[in-house]
């Protein structure tokens, strides 16, 4: 099987090289990475940890079959058997190139949960068995060095690595790859305990759908009685929605998608507003222009900003978490300017809102709503996702790639 | 001159068909307009009156000597013989058709002063030979049946009319004319007094460009010792800068104009950091990142915004006042994410504000760098505004008209 990696490598680093400009920046010398990745692979034959993925070849959005090495765990790594992986629509943005050129093959996934399978020699909090869940990110090189230099904002950190695509010397394939396979190794300070009563395949979505929407709800300090607004209800949203409604809010969801509207009454939404087209006809909107005290916005395509910032009350803040292909939000400075509503952004949270979210899920009795698939189905998924027909969240079952 | 006016008027009536699409909406039926219009002229012959202007007759942005007439009088309106009034970036975006399709002849100019020359029978507060001035917005209809209905936030009012290019029936002509004109009728409410201690040019660039910094540097309370950016150091931005430093604040201004760093230290600017290209080399800001208290852009154009407002501090507050082409801003998403800092979009200021900068300035002894200039060099001073050459502000002496 490591021959097989190694042709699988040999065969796609022409498409490596012109692959050059990826997510990450400061790679000036592909070459040199290939040479690193290639004596990587031999040097810690004993030790690279072999695994198999759904992988993307190119940009084309289609996943297929793809058995691959891990590095060998470092002293603050664990290996994690991985029991379900779910599917954002970040994976389908990241892997079709919409927010930068990627380096292929690449295997998705940062919704990942399972159990300790091994842990290196100095790490501390996480034993063999231990249920375990990873998100976006899975190593900070400060950590290498400096293992405590980290207090939260890992996410905002520019020594952070991401969980898939992000260049790293030390694997065989020369990026992180996800956790759409069977196993995956990481910095234990990435990891967070699942409790016993959060079943693996609800706790998956939590890991960036979850905390991606409670990071800014708790942020906001959302309470009993505010006016809430969720626009965009996948993934994200309809979590939103839940944890908005955990708080004591009064919700309000707004969809483009009327055949959601019943769930969306199901997760304690009190009112669901049906957008007819979230950029070009938002006429729905007007009646709530300056009603609500806080929004979140999960839409991750283009939509007017300013007439969504507008349900808002005068001074109030809208958050906006769906990111758009390139990341780029455009927005009518005057409508927002009429509106007088604060627009932020917000990136998934930190590790410690990672470990915050699981638990309250797991204590408030919040579950993601979930759709379990084998491997073999991935790609009609994502089709799926594309076509705002989730409902709500993919789990991929890792025993079956 | 009355006849000369309607064939004016009905000479460009097919253009004013064709600019339908204008700023205002709600404008269904532009031959009700045109009846009305010309009615009214013929109505009050007597009380309409005759004014000079400098207008553009389409969007070349070229403008030529114009005769038109300005309703007559009302109740509550003031007639005001112009002394100044200086030219805005926005002027030459609204008549070039930036912000939407214009109905020529159109006169602009939104930073008026002048001499009350009449007022109507209930107009309080005001009298002849008052020394006044008039920003952006001219009347609100709500004022007419309520006179006493609107307290504050006028620019942000639906019912506000503002001073040039809007559609009003009362109009000769249709729409408001500015006040690159002879002199102008204005609901009393949105004049306010110039102080003797104030010089009628200099205190003319505070009616837009000084209360749409003042306004934003009150509301987020700049205080002594606050670290606060300028970015864009033209007529905007040389006032905020001056604006900040008499609040106390150490002062960081940003300009892509080397040649006007000097000028930036001698208002009190601390650092002036001249950035390669506001939209495609925004190196020379990476100095700055998560070092200021607060952050105001009068960028009137495409700039990379989540560079310029990664120079706030996480969780600051970041606001463009300067409104780009069809009022768009596009920024990355992840960018501001990343910087943590809220974006706010700021429009001018409303009277009290508007009546509180003037009063501020005189005050404080904060006064515009103008040059004035006579009507026949209107168009060479709009180049050189387009071209960065402004310095900073021109001031047309409406005697030249």
């Amino acid at each position: 099987m490591k021959n097989q990696h190694r042709r699988e490598f040999l065969k796609h680093s022409g498409k490596w090289t012109l692959a050059a400009v990826a997510l990450n920046a400061g790679v000036s010398n592909l070459f040199a990475n290939t040479t690193n990745a290639t004596s990587t692979a031999n040097a810690s034959t004993t030790s690279t940890i072999k695994s198999k993925g759904l992988a993307a070849f190119d940009n084309s959005g289609i996943l297929r079959p793809f058995e691959f090495f891990r590095r060998a765990l470092s002293d603050n790594d664990i290996l994690i058997d991985i029991k379900f992986a779910s599917i954002c629509h970040s994976d389908i943005h990241q892997i079709k190139g919409d927010w930068g050129a990627q380096q292929y093959p690449q295997v998705p996934g940062h919704e990942i949960v399972g159990i300790v399978a091994k842990v290196g020699a100095k790490v501390k909090g996480f034993k063999v068995g231990d249920r375990v869940g990873v998100g976006c990110m899975c190593d900070n090189f400060k950590l290498h060095s400096a293992p405590n230099s980290l207090k939260g904002g890992e996410q905002y950190d520019k020594d952070t690595l991401f969980t898939y695509g992000f260049k790293d010397l030390r694997e065989p394939s020369g990026i992180s790859q996800g956790g759409y396979s069977s196993n995956i190794v990481v910095n234990a300070h990435f990891a967070v305990k699942i409790p016993a009563n959060l079943r693996f395949e609800e706790a998956a979505p939590l890991l960036c759908a979850g905390v991606t929407t409670y990071s800014p709800l708790m942020k906001y300090n959302i309470k009993k009685g505010d006016k809430v607004g969720v626009a965009g209800i996948g993934g994200l949203g309809h979590l939103a929605v839940k944890l908005a409604v955990s708080k004591g809010a009064k919700v309000y969801a707004f969809t483009t998608t009327s055949l959601k509207s019943a769930d969306i009454k199901g997760f304690g939404a009190s009112e669901v507003i049906v957008v007819k087209d979230a950029l070009k006809d938002t006429s729905a909107l007007n009646a709530y222009k300056g009603s609500l005290d806080y929004m979140i916005s999960t839409i991750p395509a283009a939509f007017d900003v300013g007439a969504y910032a507008a349900c808002v009350k005068p001074f109030g803040t809208f958050t906006q978490v769906g990111m758009p292909p390139k990341f780029e939000v455009s927005l009518s400075n005057l409508a927002l300017s009429q509106s007088r509503v604060n627009y932020t952004a917000s990136l998934i949270g930190d590790m410690k809102e990672t470990q915050d979210v699981i638990n309250y899920c797991a204590a408030h009795n919040i579950r993601p709503q979930i759709e379990i698939i084998k491997a073999n189905s991935v790609n009609s998924a994502w089709q799926n996702v594309l076509n705002k027909q989730a409902r709500y969240r993919y789990v991929i079952d890792s025993g079956s790639i």
